[in-house]
């Protein structure tokens, strides 16, 4: 089956998820943003890739942490980018989705980078961007429902690559609200392209998905017994709204038995490094001392994010 | 009269209306327009007309598509554009309008893109600009009220030229809501200048202004005879408010008298282009299958409508 | 006691408070500003300074007015300016405030404008940011509860430099509610550090703090006493919440008992200048007659506190 996605050529032509790529793909991802890694650190923080384009944040949900991040990326590339939070704006005057995307493409717009609470949403838009704006006309999905986050997912092993650097040996642990998470999704896709032999996810019995074992993931439901050994502990954010519904007793019982704290990280190897997509709820997923401590690398993760996203809008434009 | 929109040499120092304006000046316009189409097509869309100017972006009434189009016409013309939702700012904290201005044309504002509820406040504005802070201050209405939306009424007639080539021959037929559109008395205005020999307004008696005759166009309530042998269909947008109001039956009732089918369009010219402000109302004003159909221009004029935008701004800052 | 705005050379680190600061520092931003106030006037009003620099406006509390003009100063400093409204995002996802630092700082932040509700802010963010993140982070604050306003201080001081030249020979009136003012207590800092033998609270009981005789100016209750032969009278906003609060009888009461009126000003030297920091309640704190008059100087204030701010961004990257 064609994977909608890419080119006649077989070349990005949208990121809409990680599932389907191959690792020639995803690996050329990571080492181009390994070379813009270090943009950020100069004094002038700008390459001029992509002056003159313009790129479109769609925000149909909204998020100011992960709208940032590609705000960022996109201005130290030089292109020049334009903010729609669309839940205040054109669909409350009835317009269609398809109709807002036609106009911006009208528009001559370059990128469309969009996070919408329903999944597939990001699909439908590259498919008519394809068959009405040809192929000068890219689509990044920023996050759609529960269904994937691939820029995170590619964060996530680039963190992994540049402190573990062979990703073929690792045990990979996912912790908390597998269900809901489209972080962990793109994050499971991520790690088995690039070859990791074991994965696994550990939450309770209400907060995994039926069947995830056929993703080819090791169940766990204690962290006595999945956190043993592992390379990487990737932690989850437990939305607000989980905890006050009927799938957790509580918070605090949350905690108990899933929050990463300094005795469960022990389990690990003393090694392991502690991820997690943010915002963090401390206290709830992840104790601060962990957090803080000198394992995690979610600070880093945020850093390495920028530097995906120029990869993946630079990569986009050239092909 | 002095005209207030032209400076003493003639020229335009504001775009408040195209009431009043000589053809020279609207063809000036649609002619240098017509240079910044291309700029749009081009891989670096960027010239540096405006670079180091400071646009303001004054949204009293939200619009966030309206005000898209003057942030990218202002942004290929290398200008700093700053939006201001006015609605949640000074205002509510008591300051008057013109104080605003001031403070704003202290901090050496180039340009004030206004958009506003009250018909007349862009003139308000422009005329205590130039009472207090000199001719290097330049005022665009973005549409006032039911008074005005000149770049709307520039990039139809664009639209037009870019089709039919030759004004003077035309039929061009209006259809909606008449009464409550500056889009409309733009259009009317714009068309008249430029030559248009017949221009037809169609819409029910309650949506027609009473003495529309007197700007010089025929009125028609049926679209059977309004239609008929037309080069050019513009079709309003029906606010939602006006379809809960007393002023109209149904929207369903709306769509079988005026809204515009296949039927209808087959009633005009073979070569009729169709044409729409949006956003669009489908199945109310229009349906899909002219919408989205081989006469449809629509969007085509938001494509248009960025470099006519891009024009006024250029010719304004030079002026 | 160590100053936590100054660097372990005696420069400005961040720009917290004037309080503490010695008067070759202030002397410094204020020498800096008068070159930029020229880059305004340009036809191309940008410097190159701060290209390539991220600068984060962090509005915790929103202010339009205040924003935009750091957000014009950055940019005519050619830095890329990032804007977050964070009362709507991270930290409604329970996000902590310092979380939301480290992941910006993570994302390579050069420079921080602060806005926040409450007193002492700004300081808590820059000590974690020197820190966790080192001396190429840098953090202004914009307004801290009632505590300080350094900018506008400045900007108050350079306007009074302007038209006065010599500080050390001026009596200066501060007019209003002074009790919950950021500004009149920056002002009053930044008139001490340059020299002010004579500095003036007017106001009522109830609008003063216990205990202003210590900070070195005189307290006034009667505008007759208090304006009497000053050379710079500088009136406050009256919040709108004061107004409705047991705290005054009335605004009507207020205007009649504090409101600058020409009769009042008459009391102060021929020569006097009122100022005012905006927004302006006319009628309340100001009549309009004084407001848009020969002796005002409100919108010189404006136009200088761009100034200010360029000068502040640029002497922090600097250092």
């Amino acid at each position: 089956m064609h994977n909608p996605q890419l080119n006649k050529h077989g070349e990005l032509q949208h990121l809409l998820s990680l599932d389907g790529l191959n690792a020639s793909i995803v690996r050329h991802i990571l080492d181009t943003a390994q070379r813009f890694v270090g943009v950020s650190d100069r004094d002038v923080k700008k390459v001029p890739l992509l002056r003159g384009k313009s790129v479109f944040n769609l925000f149909f949900e909204n998020s100011t942490r992960t709208r940032t991040t590609f705000e960022i990326a996109a201005t130290r590339l030089s292109a020049d980018v334009i903010n729609l939070n669309i839940g205040v704006s054109s669909t409350s005057k009835g317009e269609s989705l398809l109709d807002t995307i036609d106009n911006l493409a009208a528009m001559h717009a370059d990128m469309f980078v969009v996070r919408h609470a329903q999944s597939g949403a990001p699909y439908l838009i590259a498919k008519h961007v394809d068959r009405l704006h040809g192929p000068e006309v890219h689509v990044i999905n920023a996050g759609d429902g529960r269904h994937a986050h691939p820029t995170q997912g590619l964060l996530d092993a680039y963190t992994i690559r540049h402190y573990k650097r062979d990703f073929t040996n690792l045990t990979v642990a996912i912790v908390g609200d597998i269900l809901h998470s489209r972080v962990a999704r793109s994050d499971i896709h991520a790690l088995q392209i690039l070859g990791v032999p074991e994965i696994r996810v550990i939450g309770p019995r209400t907060l995994l998905p039926g069947g995830i074992e056929q993703m080819g993931v090791r169940v766990f439901h204690e962290m006595s017994a999945g956190l043993k050994g592992v390379d990487v502990i990737m932690m989850l954010r437990l939305q607000n709204e989980r905890m006050k519904g009927a799938l957790l007793p509580s918070a605090q019982e949350f905690f108990r038995s899933y929050g990463l704290t300094p005795e469960k990280l022990a389990l690990a190897k003393p090694d392991a490094i502690v991820m997690h997509p943010g915002p963090m709820n401390r206290g709830i997923e992840i104790d601060s001392a962990v957090a803080d401590g000198q394992q995690s690398v979610i600070l880093p993760q945020v850093t390495f994010g920028i530097a995906i996203r120029m990869a993946v809008m630079s990569i986009l434009a050239g092909n």
